[in-house]
């Protein structure tokens, strides 16, 4: 897929990002700041089925997926 | 380090939690959801100095970190 190794990779590691991802899916989230290694805040989502997907920094979700992972209140 | 690879290994990856790490400091943070490997929520904070820390998933701290990621108001 579009994401390789994560953190370490000294340049940016999302291509694109996907919209519309339930935050049910999530089971890890990576939030990456801005960098030596990539000028842009990058947000990386693990998901249920075993997928790595980017998504929007912007996207008003990603406050979501973490207040509901830091809630507990995912369904396992 | 007490915290070994992240994400995939089949048990909690945190022991103990570090208090009072600055956001400044914080360059990615992985927030882990509760789930088979683990019963409990686990937040993974990599910090400037190289080394990676486990956050209290409860601390308020954890959404300033992210919100402040997010923002892209941390310093390069």
């Amino acid at each position: 897929g579009p994401v390789a190794a994560v953190v370490r990779e000294l340049r940016c590691v999302c291509l694109s990002t996907t919209p519309g991802v339930h935050p049910k899916m999530v089971t890890n989230l990576q939030v990456i700041a801005a960098g030596p290694q990539c000028s842009k805040v990058e947000v990386v989502a693990s998901l249920k089925n075993g997928k790595e997907v980017c998504l929007d920094p912007e996207a008003p979700l990603i406050k979501k997926i973490v207040q509901k992972i830091l809630d507990g209140y995912l369904p396992l």
